[in-house]
Parts: C-alpha cells; structure tokens; sequence
C-alpha cells in the first residue's frame, strides 16, 4: 500500500507516520511506500524499510498536486494547513493554503482516471461559532469565526461533495484541541492548556491566564493519530453522505486538568502554575465551544481518552520516556 | 444610489427591477442608477427615469467583476448562477458560476479601496440534505446533497467570512421553493409545485407526479422579491455574524394546496390536474425538506404569505390581471 501524508513534518503527521511504521501497515495491509510533503522536508521514518519520497513545496503551485498522485496512492491523509493565527493575518495566504490547496488536490484526483482514493481530511472545531448550546450536537450548524474555520468548513462541504459524487472516498475529522502538545510554549491562544501540563512535568513554570473554570474539550497527540487511522478504515457505507464527523474528547475545566496534574505528579508539580489573568485570552477562549458531543464519531467507533489523567499519563509515556521532573 | 443586480434576466431578477422602479427607491433611498447583468441581455426596466447600463457574460471572466463594482455601487443583488439540475449535469460549470462567479465578485469588493457595499445573495434550501427532523431549525447543519447546494452552502461561508472581516454588509437568504412560478411548465423536480395551480388557472390541464400527501415549504415570486428589499435594509448589527438566514414560507401539502385552489378558482378548475404517480420524482422530492422553522427571519421582520390562498391570490393579481381563465 503507498500512503501519502501531507504536513507531514507537523506533530500529528510526523506521530502518525511513527505509528504506521511501528504497525507495520494501515488497518491490516503491509505499507510498501510513504510519499511525505510538507513546506519544510519532512523527516525520512525511522525503522521503515520501503520505499520514501520526500517533497517540499506549495500544494497548490501548478503541477504539484498531480504529481503527488501520479503513482496513485491508495491513501491520502491531508494534514497540510497554515493555523488559525497566521490565516486570520493574512488573509490571501489562509485561502491560498488551506483553501486552494484542498481543493486543487480534490481536482487532481477528479481528473486522474480510474481513481477513487481514501481521503481522510483533518478539519478542526474551529468550524463552529458562538454561541453555542450547552453541548454541540452532530447536527450543529457551521458558523466559523474566524477565516481558518471557514476555510475548513469549506473544504469539509468540498469533500462531501466529491465523495458523494465518487471521486474518492473522503472522512473529515473535526479534531478537538490537542492537549498535551510537545514542544516550546507557543503563542497560540489555546495553548496554556498544554502549557500548564506540559512545563510543570518537565520542571519549569506555567502561566495559566483564564480562570480555573474554564471549559473545553481535549484529546492527545496519541488519540488524534488513532482518530485518522480509524478514518482511514471506514467504508463508504458506514460513513454515508455526512462524510464529515466532530471527533470525541475529553470535556474537563482547567481546575480538573490541573486536579488531574496534582493526581499523577503531585502538588509540588502543580504548583508551578502560576496564574496570571490575561483579558484577551480569556475573551478569545469565551468564544470557544466547551462540549461536543460526537454521539456520530462514538458509534462508528473513534476513541479518545476517559478522562484527563490518561491525556497526561499519554503525554508521560510517549514524551517524557515515563519520567516526570 | 446606485444598485447593481446579477441574474438580471431571471424570473426574481426582473420583478425585483420591476418592484424597485415600482417603488421609485430602496428602503427610502431614490435609485439613479441601475446597472443589469446576466448572460442573456436583461430588459431596460420600463418607466425608470435614471441610468440603466446593461452588461451580459461570464461574471467570474478575468475583470468582469471589477469592470461591474467600477463605480462603487451602493448595493448589489447577487442572484447569478445556473440552477440546480444543470449544475449536478455539468460539475465544472457549475463550480465555475456558482462558486468562482461569486468568490471572484466578493474578491473584487476586498481589493477596491474605500468599499464596503451591501450585498444580498440568494442562497436556496438545497443547502439542507436529508435525513432532516421534523421542521429545520435555524442551527441545522448544512449537509447538501447536491452540487447546487454545496456551491451555495460555500457562497454563504465565504459571505459570512468577508462579512465579519468588514470587506462588504452581507446577507444571504435561502429561498423556499417559489411558487406559483410563472412561464411554461418546465423539467425541473420541483416544477409540479406551480404546474398544478398555474396551468389550470390558466384553463390547461397538469400533470401532479407525487402522492397529495406530500409536504414542503413555498413562498411567492412577490415574497421573495419582498425578502431581498428586506434583506438590503437590515443593518450589521441586526444581523451580528450569522448573516445567512432560512427564509419563511407556507408549509402545506398538496392535497392543501389543491384545497386552496378550489377555493379560489372552484372544482372545474382543480379538476384539471390529472394524477400522474412518477417514481422517479416522488423519489426526488422524498429527500427535500418539508418545514422550515425560519425563527430568526421573522423576528427579524421577514414575512412570506400567510397561507397558500394568498399565494395563488398573489399569482392571479401579478400573472393574470385578476382574471382566472
């Protein structure tokens, strides 16, 4: 099987291609060939004996897409997306890129002959707008905020659109926050509910700047990788014409991810957060959605964590080599 | 004010210009100034004493849109694009009018200085796929099962985007279903709907295709010109970011609607449908909504007919100058 993952040099793509190594396939069948492209080279899997080609470039420059299906692959995770700060600032880049980009890779694939691949397309709950109901439920209408929001809407009504007409066989994954992100501290709004995790486990101090009560929904790096592989083994007929599914997670306050923390690593840990209100953050997360209720994504059997203590011992395990500093 | 109308040549088009001279303005506004646009050339409006420039062609043509907002156009009616069946025949045409037409035309406003025009788009119901529940409410997601519904449900994305960023005042409207629709009786699924009250008014016989228990949501040629008049006087604040609204209706079924029809125009003219059962249609039109909850137009001052009498009364005033054959 050959298997084409765009954005691959980002976290949940480089973490999906150690999974499929360490499987030895996708869903049962041996992968023989990885084709990885993202705008930095992506690294070459470590430990994958087949074949590995590596591209670098714009998605949506002429040529790029058809060539990135020539062989075609039976499997097209499409990761590739600029985030939802840098698409908010500039407007032409966000449409070029997460827009544009989608769709001239759906046209490629209308146009290759005999051809109908599994597409399985990260979008992200960024597609829904305030306000919003006590929990959203599967049939919440899209009403984006933001310029990244609607360029995933889009792209998930595209995807049903060329599924439904046979193009390919699509799934769109709303992924929820991704928590416990590794790396640097970033300036992304959302991303002391990492922060606040992940510095204190490795010695260092947090910031947290909301309140302890605080509302949203979560799922690990780890979950995110098992939601695009149990995408990718989804029929047609299990999936229907609503191609496009809110994934689940784990719905906490901040004071329970914090209690999760004092659990797992104790109170010297957790007191390295330091809280410090910062008014536009909590403005931009009071207009996020707290609960999603992904009855759709439970029943066709995507599994996220039960509850904020295994999203840290994930973190513990798959970063930290099980220790905690 | 200067009020620029795509789609000029089409049934809504021309009786929206008709409405507007009629009116000698727009929300109080007097108008000097019309500019039409369609693919066949629309008709100079008759008894309209300002500037009338009339244009035909492919509106997503590199510099149509730009030649068309040149003048900076107070308010714009974009009710451009092919209709549903053709755009299901033909996928390139389709995408090229129905979504390149109107990203081209919203893309020519954000790049002229100093603009921020009103702009109406007529989205339609087909935004809405089935399975539906009992009425729609306003947050039902937009699941299209057709490529119509999926150019619109994206138009009204990108609306709302360009919107919130202050690019353009829009508002998007889903049409109902009109009836009773004027002309000849044509091949569309829907069209038994006007055929069966619009032939025998006019002493022809109609075919009704589908059982009379079947239901669905109608509005006038006259409601819906009222909708768009309505639609470009309601303000940003009004609207707030969800700028795309259902449109009300009279739900009815078409035993309902024959009920009506010998009400008005007695038994002799009702006995003019003949009952036709075709499964291909009654399949159809099994998919489409039924009831239209539209809470949010009506509080926002929308109003459609009260009941399907004051639809056929709306058509014999407008179509036949009072006199039913």
């Amino acid at each position: 099987m050959h298997v084409v993952v765009t954005g691959a040099a980002g976290m949940v793509g480089s973490k999906l291609i150690a999974r499929l190594v360490k499987d030895g396939g996708l869903n049962g069948k041996p992968i023989d060939k990885f084709t990885l492209t993202d705008v930095v080279a992506p690294e070459r899997p470590a430990g994958f004996g087949g074949k590995v080609d590596i591209t670098t470039g714009d998605l949506a420059a002429p040529g790029a897409a058809e060539k990135l299906i020539a062989e075609r692959p039976e499997v097209i995770f499409h990761l590739a997306g600029i985030v939802s700060g840098e698409a908010e600032l500039d407007f032409d880049k966000g449409y070029h890129v997460n827009l544009d980009g989608t769709r001239i890779l759906l046209e490629a694939i209308r146009h290759a002959e005999n051809y109908q691949p599994k597409f399985v397309f990260t979008s992200s709950i960024a597609v829904y707008g305030a306000p919003f109901p006590h929990a959203i439920p599967d049939d919440f209408h899209l009403t984006p905020l933001t310029s990244y929001g609607t360029q995933k809407a889009i792209s998930e009504l595209l995807l049903a659109d060329y599924s439904r007409r046979g193009f390919l066989d699509g799934v769109g994954i709303r992924l929820p926050t991704i928590c416990v992100r590794p790396g640097k501290p970033n300036k992304a709004a959302s991303g002391f509910f990492s922060n606040i995790m992940r510095e204190p486990l490795a010695g260092l101090e947090a910031i947290l700047p909301v309140a302890d009560t605080v509302r949203h929904t979560h799922a690990s790096p780890r979950a995110a990788v098992g939601f695009l592989i149990h995408a990718a083994g989804l029929s047609r007929e299990q999936l229907g014409p609503r191609v496009n599914l809110a994934m689940p997670g784990v719905c906490c306050t901040v004071a329970e991810q914090i209690d999760s923390l004092t659990r797992i690593a104790g109170p010297k840990v957790a007191a390295r957060i330091k809280r410090e209100p910062d008014e536009l953050i909590t403005r931009i997360v009071s207009g996020w959605s707290e609960r999603i209720d992904a009855k759709r994504a439970a029943e066709l059997g995507f599994k996220a964590e039960n509850n904020f203590d295994e999203i840290i011992k994930a973190h513990i395990e798959d970063e930290l080599g099980g220790k905690i500093a």
